[in-house]
This record gives C-alpha cells, sequence and structure tokens, in this order.
C-alpha cells in the first residue's frame, strides 16, 4: 500500500485507524467521509518537529480552510496546534474551541469590519493584504481601545510549480504587497508612523501542494532579505517570520514526496544564512500547512451502482459521491488515487472512468482507472480528501452533502451528520403572492 | 444595456425588476442573489410559445438543477412548466410544491431505490441510463405493484460547440445507451419484454450553453431515426421524445443569441420530416431547457472592499462575493459581465481583475474588466448568475452562502434566508474523547 496508515484485512477489505471502510459503509451509508485521527496527529508532529528541532521558536497553525470540521480543528488545537484563519466564521470555530487570540492568524485579501473587529477584540495576530485595510484596522483599534497585532502579506514573486489555481505567490495574484516594486517596505513605512497598530509580523505563501524544497527556500531569501530591509530602512523590528503553507502531498502512487525535514531544512537554513549575512535577531517562525497536515488522513467512500461497457471507448463505474462531494478533480485536474475497499486482494485488471451521480458531465472523480473487475455494491475508497474535500462540497443537483466520521484504533464516532433533503431547503421560503 | 431587462435609474443605479439594485444591497446586504420574477414568466414563455406554435403537444420541464429555490420552481409550476429532476431531493421539492408525477421527469445516471421508489410511486417519468437500473426498476415495480413509466437516455454523439464539462451527448460521455453501436435499440427491446415497465419515451441531451442551431437537428434527426427504427425493429410506438435542454445565453456583450423559435424551428421541422418519410405517429414533444429560463434573470450583488494598483500587471477590486457564490468563472472559464451597479452613468475606464474574499487564487469572478474607477463601498453586479449559482455554491473557507431575493414589479421578497456561521457548523459534532 502506497500510503503507510492503510492497509487490508484478511478479507481483503480495507482498513483506516483500525476499522474496515467495508463496515463503515454498512454502518453509516456512503457517500461518506473518514477521518483517520491518528494520522492527522502524526502528521502535525513529523511537521511541527522537523521545524521545531531546527529553530528555537517555531509555531504550527492550521490553515482551517482545509477541513474546518469542528472534531478536526479541536485534536489538533489538543496537539498544540494553533489557528490560521480566514473568515469569520473559521475564527469563530477557532475561538469556540478554546484556542486563545494569540494563537490565531486571520488571512484574507477581503476582511470585513465584523471580522477585524472580532480578531482585534481577541488579539489574533492579523496579516494585513493593503493598505485600505491598514486604515481600516488602525479606526477600528482607536474605537475598541485596543491595539492591533499586526503583519503584512507580501507578494515575493516567487515561483511554485502548482496549478495556476493555487498559486499564490506570483506578481498577478490578487494577494498582498509587492516586493520588488517596494510596495511592501512603504507598507511597513505607513503602518509604522500609526498609532493604533502594532507591527509584528511578515506573511507570505506562495501556493499550494508544492513537493519540491527550492521555492520554499528562494521565499525565506526573498522574506528575510526584506525583512533586515524594514530593520534598517523603518526601523521596525519583525518578530514573527509567517512563511505560510504550501507543502504538498504526493496524490499519485509514484510521485515522491517532500518530507516536512526537507521543506524545514531548506527553509531554516536559509533564514539562519541570512541572519547571519545581515546580523538579525531570530524571529519566530511560523508555518501554516493545511493539506499536509489533513489531506492523507481522509478518504471518500461511494458505493458502486451501476457499470457501463463502453465500445472504441473506457468503460464507466458509477459511485454514489460526486463533484458535489469533492470538486478537486473537475476543478484542478487534481489526481486522486481510487481503491476498490472490498476487493483489496484482487488484480487490478480493468480500466474505468469512475464517475459521480449528478447530471453533469464535469461529474467524475477519476478517469483511465485501474481497478479489479467491479460490480454493483462494491465500494470505492477515494484516498487523500482530508483536505478541501468536505470543505470545498456543494449540493449541486440538489444531492446532500455526505456524513464524516473519525476513526481511531478502532473507534468510531460521526463528526459531521449526513445532510437530508429538508436540510438543503430549510433556508428557502416562497413568497405569499405565490402561495 | 445589453440586457433588456435591466436599465438605470437617474442616479446611475442598476435596477432589476422595477427595484434600485443600490437599496436591494442596502436593505439585504451583500453578497446578495437577485432573482427577477417577471423574467422568468417571459423567459418560460418565450421558450413554451416557441415550441408549442409548432407542435401540438409541446411539453417544457424546467431542469431543476438550474436554480431548485423553492419560489423559483413554484413560480415556474404556476406557469404550467412542469419539473426535470436528477436527484432525491429535487423530486422531493417537486412534490412538495403540488407538481403531479405526471409533470415530472426524473434524469440521472446513478438513481438509488429511494429514489425509484418514489419516482415510481408518483408515476414520474424515469429516464434510464442503463440495462442495470432497469432491472431494479422492475423489480421495484413488482413489489411496489405499480407499472413504472420509463424511457432511455440515449447518447446520439452529437458534438456541441460548448465547455467539455457540459458537453454531454458524446460517446465517451458517462450518460445513457450508445445509438450508433445498437445499445440503444437492444435496451428498448430488453424493456419490451419486461412485464412491469410501460415503455413510453426517449430522452437525450447533447449538453448546454449552445448557441447554435445545428446541433439540435442533428439531434432531432438522429433521435428520430431511432424512434422510427425502434417501432420498425421493436414493434414498440414512442409516445414522449424529451429532447433534453440545451439552449445557451449570450453572456457576453457581443455575443450573438439563440433564439427559443430558431431553435424550436430546427428541432420540430426536423422532427416533421422524418416523421412524414417513416409515417410515424407524432409524440409529444418535451424540452428540459434550465439556463435558458433563469440564467439572465438572476444577479450577484457584491460590496468592493478594496482595491489595489499594481504595476506592469492589472489592477484588482475585490468585492464580497468569490467563487464560493459562484464557481462558474473559476469551474468552466465562463464569462459573467460585470457592472458598476452605483456607477451605471460613468464610463467604464478602468481595467480590473475582479476578486472574491476568499483565500484561493481561483475566487474571482472575471479578469480584465472595464469598469468606471471603483472605490471601496461600490456596488458591483455581476450578471446571468440565475442558473447554476447559489444551486452550486459551497462554503468554501467557512463562507456563508448568500441570501436569495425575489424581485418582481418594485415588490421584493426573500426567498433564501443568508446563511450564519451557526448554519454551517450545525452538523459538526465533537466526540467525547475529544472534549
Amino acid at each position: 500500500m502506497f500510503k503507510p496508515h492503510l492497509n487490508a484485512n484478511e478479507e481483503g477489505h480495507l482498513v483506516i485507524g483500525g476499522v474496515s471502510a467495508v463496515d463503515l459503509a454498512e454502518r453509516f451509508g456512503t457517500p461518506l467521509y473518514v477521518m483517520d485521527e491518528q494520522r492527522i496527529r502524526e502528521n502535525y508532529q513529523r511537521f511541527y518537529q522537523a521545524f521545531s528541532k531546527r529553530w528555537d521558536n517555531a509555531r504550527v497553525w492550521y490553515a482551517y480552510k482545509a477541513n474546518s470540521n469542528m472534531a478536526i480543528c479541536k485534536l489538533l488545537w489538543d496537539e498544540g496546534c494553533g489557528a490560521e484563519v480566514s473568515s469569520i466564521c473559521e475564527l469563530k470555530i477557532a475561538l469556540k474551541i478554546g484556542v486563545p487570540g494569540e494563537d490565531i492568524i486571520f488571512n484574507g485579501n477581503y476582511k470585513t469590519v465584523p471580522e477585524l473587529e472580532l480578531a482585534i477584540k481577541n488579539g489574533a495576530l492579523i496579516n494585513v493584504d493593503n493598505l485600505q485595510e491598514l486604515k481600516v484596522i488602525n479606526d477600528l483599534s482607536e474605537k475598541i481601545g485596543k491595539e492591533a497585532r499586526i503583519g503584512f502579506r507580501v507578494n515575493p514573486d516567487v515561483k511554485a510549480p502548482t496549478h495556476p489555481h493555487i498559486a499564490t505567490g506570483l506578481r498577478e495574484s490578487k494577494f498582498g504587497f509587492d516586493v520588488e516594486s517596494g510596495k511592501a517596505l512603504e507598507a511597513y513605512q505607513i503602518a509604522s508612523e500609526m498609532e493604533r497598530v502594532k507591527v509584528e509580523a511578515i506573511h507570505s505563501h506562495i501556493g499550494s501542494q508544492i513537493l519540491d524544497p527550492k521555492p520554499f527556500g528562494e521565499q525565506a531569501e526573498k522574506m528575510m532579505n526584506l525583512v533586515a530591509q524594514i530593520r534598517d530602512e523603518v526601523g521596525v523590528e519583525i518578530g514573527i517570520v509567517d512563511m505560510g503553507g504550501g507543502l504538498g502531498i504526493p496524490y499519485k502512487p509514484d510521485e515522491e514526496a517532500l518530507s516536512p525535514d526537507d521543506m524545514a531544512e531548506e527553509t531554516t537554513s536559509t533564514m539562519k544564512k541570512i541572519i547571519q549575512e545581515k546580523d538579525l535577531s531570530k524571529p519566530t517562525l511560523v508555518l501554516e500547512p493545511g493539506r499536509s497536515i489533513v489531506a492523507d488522513a481522509g478518504m471518500l467512500l461511494g458505493r458502486v451502482g451501476y457499470t457501463k461497457e463502453r465500445e472504441k471507448t473506457t468503460d464507466w463505474v458509477a459511485i454514489d459521491a460526486g463533484m458535489n462531494a469533492l470538486i478537486r478533480p473537475v476543478l484542478y485536474d487534481a489526481y486522486h488515487h481510487i481503491l476498490a475497499a472490498n476487493k483489496m486482494n484482487e488484480k487490478t485488471s480493468e480500466t474505468y472512468n469512475v464517475a459521480g451521480p449528478l447530471c453533469e458531465s464535469g461529474d467524475y472523480l477519476g478517469k483511465e482507472r485501474k481497478l479489479p473487475k467491479v460490480e454493483r455494491g462494491d465500494l470505492l475508497a477515494v484516498l487523500d480528501v482530508g483536505a478541501y474535500g468536505l470543505a470545498m462540497s456543494s449540493q449541486h443537483t440538489a444531492q446532500p452533502r455526505p456524513a464524516m466520521v473519525l476513526v481511531n484504533s478502532g473507534d468510531v464516532e460521526i463528526v459531521r451528520r449526513r445532510e437530508e433533503c429538508k436540510d438543503l431547503t430549510r433556508l428557502d421560503k416562497v413568497p405569499e403572492w405565490l402561495e
């Protein structure tokens, strides 16, 4: 098995977290998201240790957008992992499960007044995206009577080898302040003259699903050079350097992983080099991983309803989990490995396209996949869906969204109830004139 | 204005359904979906009349997947428009607002047992996608004690000039029975020998957003030839020919519309020709439009929060409506025209990329758009979002989904309440072991 936390039992059934996927599907129905608690904790610790053994004061703040289910966020906070949030609802989830403001970073290119108020009141670090936002924050701090802790999102123009939708560090990106043109430095100058903001941090995020350490080194170099420039030209010492997230995972069996150790080595050795060169104080290093913590801990189980033989083109197998449950295949052309969860001992002799149940051609989970001969009633498992799976799900074609269970050493608990039809229409209202 | 149902008032504010968009945004907040009831009714009537004046027994069944808000479905049923559904929740919505089974068509490549039971019990027409489904239906009909009304979804291999995600009539598609290889004919043969199914119909759908009449003619020709073949070789008279949907709308100002009249003329003249050639009985003609009925009746209003000047690349304007509210731009590379709703009298002198508020580079509504000089507090209107807008929305980055209002001759009513943070977490549960 190319995933170390998965295995198969004697019956040839896929096992995750000590529980058979076949049993889970029978007990909780399909489509079903399954998250492996141990795997999440291990992923976090592996990531955290990689940085903390190389850097005295390294902090890891989980990117809630990857999967903001309350149980997932709670177990990560149990491990000591803070919160990287980018909307008021993510912020409220973090506060609700007990993460204190000082362990919360608030990011985003469009922060509303209520969002900023809540962040300031709770002492969260706000990574400011633009000068208009800075002014709003300064005014709100005045009104609230509490200094805002801020950093700036800067755009180091690092080319990350990833899908254009998730490459965020380029100059054309909607995010942050351009470094090269001097806009970023200027922002620090302006903020340093403001009374109600406390300039603590610098932030960049170059993109997602990166499997090559080099861009992280390039990012570190550009960031630390800017830190030095800010000290020299603005007179501000940056105490927190937030390098964002971006660590990818091997979605394909033949893809090589980038280990947190290799990422951490590239990042921290570059930072140390420039700290020495420029005689800088050593800042707190912050990382914001999302995908690398939760993606491979999740699978999506779908029941085979129909198979379809085609002449001159690939046969189809249809499961009850579709693009509403997992949009990544059609949105990013993303590969998610698919296994026949009840036929793990059988040879993958056939080739199928795997369809979902929605009336749309974009509704597929994978194309040209090697699987055993599949029949109605079989169970397919779509792997590595713990990040940007249920979090991005929709109710397209009025498909209720799947349940999510958390497994841990043979225990299972529902952490998100399955939607019913009434959940889809509960906010609808027919005007009196139409009754 | 390139949309006949939109105009601007003296203050330079965009007006829809007799109401100022600026007033709507102030009263109901943003992001906000606005649907124009009159426009929907007119679109339906224009479509229905185009076919019914050319065909004695033409029926139009609205594709719920485009927008299954209960108020929208209800007002279309008021006009006499039936329901084309593709999931149990869409079927339940149709039944709830009073559409009788005989005015409901149930489509889809993966119909579950509960879905089929409900469809059979209510006498809906089921367009069967594959032979396994046919067997399930026959068994269920036996169990329920009621004959199932069926047709077959066939795949005429017509190339529709549209985005690959929404081209559904090709041989490689996941849908239906291949015509050319004889699979479709064989299905009719098999069904004709079954006791519990009543073979009434034939169905195809070649794709969406089609603006050229020719593919509809090609579809009609292939379908009617098959109808003749089924009569001649299987001995079954097809009483209902369901030509699906597919009529596009001009999303771009310079795009030429395909009128329902031109589509209807192409479809019906071809059908009549083959009916005469083959001496066929004249069937009921069914159409399943979605987009062409509701798309241009809807707009999405977003408040400008921030603008960002860029050197060497396009400036950005960020509104509070993002890819979670409208995924079509990033998913299909779809163009939606964008207007400055409070500056309709000003010259579109600037060029912007229009971003949403989500922490993802894919979160944009449009690129390189001509707009007046835009400032914080301005209101942008994204047009033609009545179809596949809110229906495909998500809560990505824990963004609550927008409200939807229905406007009609100056009246306004909320037809879908805005989500709050608690709506996002209401199905979450933290296991005891994590408390």
